[in-house]
């Protein structure tokens, strides 16, 4: 922290603040040299700059930034690459030179529906499977999914097709039962700042996705993957979903910058949900494309064998044919930035049977 | 919901929109008379607009608002008021002519600490006192409350004072905790749409203080409070506690408007915290002044008897001589609006033992 | 400004870092005695601060605040109180002691309904006449006002009343004609910064009513004010209209905060438009009591002798009655922050005839 | 316009809504066959929807969206594709199967900057150079342009290359002068809503550039396109260049949506600006790969052949290397929507000599 005095400061304003950082176990290091008085703070104590703002003299208090540790790439320089330890995905790399993409629908509706999904999301070439058992939902009369039955339905479907289970996690209580269907959790966008959540996933092993609330800047982003770092599970990917703006033409804006601005801030994998992120089926292809261009090292796409009889989320979920489609397009576009996307599409069926 | 058909639409279009709808259980009111048909739907099944948004020939989905039904003016036309049922503030009423207050710290930090605040808070004029045992903090490092000590400590405190207690309630598994020592649960901003935690509140008869989320909708506040309506849980009040938009001279934006648009939209009863609002202890007046004369039913005020040594957010709390001149200043500013706030301070101490 | 350096920088890297600032003409000092090596720049020069954050080494430029000078607090410490040197309302001072208010319709549209207003205007307590002659709109095809025949109507009107004119300049080229009506010249919340209008406004020497941009900092807004106070016009009134943001209940989110936020970082007068700010008859009047309540020097107040007739803007414009009534009830609050609002309606009528 | 009236509505309140709007001269369907009635509003006469919303009984009025015309797909189906009638790249299609890059400095210093830079972006494949005289700058103190000797520069160096000239004017005045040096007239975001200068763009024949405000909804773009088309012009290119949100991370947040969304409810080219929309170079490849990608119809870069010497914007200006790189890279992803972007680098040298 740097606090700037006034220019008139008097050296008994000057006193005070240095006496008032000072009680706080804090060391000031004073520097004359330019046009202001500048003091240097340093220290572990955590001191509110709003204080320090407030008392006579000052003029303005700078923060340096990175209140996160474990999330920053001066933490650890090099990019950090999950590697799946079991499950039908096992040994797959998150955040390596393959872009990954994990389809699947919305919610989990019947058995019949999952598994006509994944067999399509995995004829694709999707290599994780997604899918919602609870669902937050913003009002109380939409459909809040199947529940537990919903998570067998998941995990069977993923592990016939051979895909590992990315579903929610809605609350600290409901982490022990998800972990027995899933490979890896889901926090949604709503939770990004429950707390209690965070801190029990830090506790677990699984590895964590970690979306982005709607309205996080960057930095609240990174401080609650730190959250569950601190707890000491390194293994958290994040996910851009689409921020609340002004503009209305769309559900959400999907901060396509953010992958270029996290990876140079954090050395955590970045996928983007471009599903979620323009709330239409039509707009999803395109900001696919344009997330993996601009270096998304996943995509998380919401694909339905049959759409148009979704239950939830039908508008935004991708046919299979133009998920297809959009995988060959995405083919092409990864090698500009020295990436790849697997082509292999053989089927792993039987996985664990 | 009224769907717009294109100029060019053919009959087919329009017999395919409607046989879509009316697989759905929806009935359809067709409209030739104006420039474009246009299909009245009604029904009790609920269909994602966007759906019919992507079908062949339509224009564009009209939504008729209000998706909350029991927070609503059309539901219930006359204001929603709270009175107390138990408690040192038994009959007690929240949304009635009298402007409520409620002041206290941000933490509970010691015995002393709180004692000394709740006198100060209860001579100000003060009815209820607020403090938090459980805080959520965007970042794992920083204090993170002292728990059902702390409870403990702000319950005794304001029954000395003969102030009911406002807490704060982080997570569903707390609410039977905190429910014993608490007059009134807060769900914070982060947690507006923790629909696990507003359930839960639904099955309780403890009244609810629902914080708006930071970038959250007056229609989303709405549906959060539906959530806890919809349970059996009537007593909701809302607070307005800052929006969040590009203005970074100000933590957040108080978003006074939002006073005079709930009160139209809904019957229950709307406060408003400046504290949180602004950040600043030298804004905080200027803002509580501002709710009223915008005709707030109830304020939360952050006090602490020495904010320079506060754990947490002493920048925001204001001194107690600050406060008392508030309220004198909310005073002269009620009667403007039919309102009154109350004087009188003689200490009920001794409440309930 | 100040420059931090990473913790693991070099001594070669801090050396470059110099010298690439000295090549600008700036003078730097470095400081040494904290966790990082911070470097303190002056000097006259303007440098990107981009730039610096670049270089290899650096971990934060911090910048300093108040890029501008002529408005800032510490430029001058007093409020500046503008008083009005000529015309009907000579000598009424704004930013004074008495909180002024600006009526008026949205447009001319006739001379009887711009007679019939300014009556109705003076009656209430205005002391300023406001409607616009040229009308900036979003859509080509609705009404652009009538020029300078609408001029001449609210000049004759406000005069007949004794009132002073603001009325609204949208261009560098209608300066001149506008001037030879109006004792106050307005800038449209889409102007803010238009810099061509900017510096023309800094070489007249009418006051000048600067709106703040929907989407505008408060600190583009000072700067924008320092456009015209660097070209010699001292007489700059801030307008706050309200800022977008992803609320959709009110047309705008009037800033409140703005008015305490301004009041500490300039010496300028700030005035509030409630009209533009809310949009609805029905929430100007909460608005406008919350700008006195917060401390605003002045209201903006669309007032339409037959709003439901009105060419443009009727929704948000009062009845006469309605305005009278507002009036009553700002005078009871005003004495809350010490301020007065004027109660004197005698007809001046026949100024300068 | 659909008018929703409330479910308890009388007839004589319908009677006078309707009243009301026949009064405007419009025409009004009734519709009794659903839950609610609804009126059908037609006819050329505009009337504010807030009008109506305030009348008795009126639950909700819903507008059918495109308030524009001339720029909409429903009036032009097939995309607009401008060709350059003259210059040194007649011929040139912009909004055609090749995807058109634009390519220089912020703005004109001197003669060899422009020059050098010129000769760099031409060797990238640039097909139109840009780089402005007259800077719209915040702060009054800041670099303000060459004007007019900055432009007969920036035209010589863009002739000798064989590109078109992109610049901007800021003002109605400005446009006779620069039409005389320029090929393309640049609108800048601060500008988009400068009513007056859009006017009188629509009266000239030259393409004009309009990028879009930094708060402007895409509605509000288009129907300042509208203002152009209207006047006659045609020929307008939209370019996105970010908008204000309330993360800082990043300057602006590139809204890359906006392509997909603008294509869909416009006929007019659509360009993107990742220089502005990012700030920082090192961002500006990702986002300019994620626009092509996402299907845009050209590109903006800033390009300096010695950024860190740059008197404006160096901190967002590629190196000539960076440049060519991007350029590589964008011809890998083109394909991948069916877009190509030109490899012709050969000098057009001594264009008009």
């Amino acid at each position: 922290m740097l606090v700037v005095m006034r220019e008139d400061v008097s050296e008994d304003q000057v006193a005070a603040v240095v006496a008032r950082l000072e009680r706080d176990q804090l060391s000031v290091h004073r520097s004359d040299g330019g046009a202001r008085v500048v003091l240097g703070v340093n220290g572990t104590r955590e001191i509110d700059p709003r204080t320090i703002e407030m008392l006579e003299g000052v003029h303005e208090v700078l923060q340096v930034r990175e209140p996160y540790r474990l999330a920053s790439r001066s933490f650890r320089a090099a990019d950090t690459v999950i590697t799946l330890a079991s499950g039908p995905a096992e040994g797959l790399r998150l955040g390596g030179d393959e872009v990954v993409v994990v389809a699947g629908p919305c919610s989990a509706e019947s058995r019949d529906q999952v598994a006509r999904t994944a067999a399509a999301c995995h004829r694709g070439g999707a290599k994780l499977y997604r899918g919602g058992a609870f669902k937050p939902r913003s009002s109380p009369y939409s459909f809040q999914g199947l529940g537990e039955e919903g998570l067998a339905m998941l995990r069977d479907a993923a592990r016939e097709e051979g895909m590992a289970l990315v579903t929610e996690v809605m609350d600290a209580a409901q982490i022990e039962l998800i972990e027995r269907y899933a490979d890896i959790l889901q926090v949604g966008a709503r939770n990004m700042q429950n707390f209690t959540l965070l801190k029990e996933l830090g506790r677990t092993r699984t590895p964590v996705l970690l979306k982005r609330g709607i309205s996080a800047t960057i930095e609240e982003w990174l401080l609650s993957a730190e959250y569950i770092l601190a707890g000491g599970n390194e293994q958290v990917i994040l996910c851009e979903r689409g921020i609340r703006t002004f503009e209305s033409a769309t559900r959400n804006t999907l901060d396509i910058s953010a992958i270029p601005v996290v990876k140079q801030m954090s050395h955590l994998p970045v996928f983007v949900d471009p599903s979620h992120g323009t709330g239409r089926r039509d707009k999803v292809a395109a900001m696919a494309r344009a997330a993996v261009a601009a270096g998304a090292d996943g995509l998380l796409i919401e694909v339905h064998h049959d759409p148009d009889h979704a239950l939830s989320d039908g508008p935004q979920s991708l046919h299979p044919a133009q998920f297809e489609q959009l995988m060959a397009e995405l083919r092409i576009i990864a090698p500009a930035i020295g990436r790849s996307i697997c082509v292999e599409t053989e089927r792993r069926s039987g996985w664990g049977r």
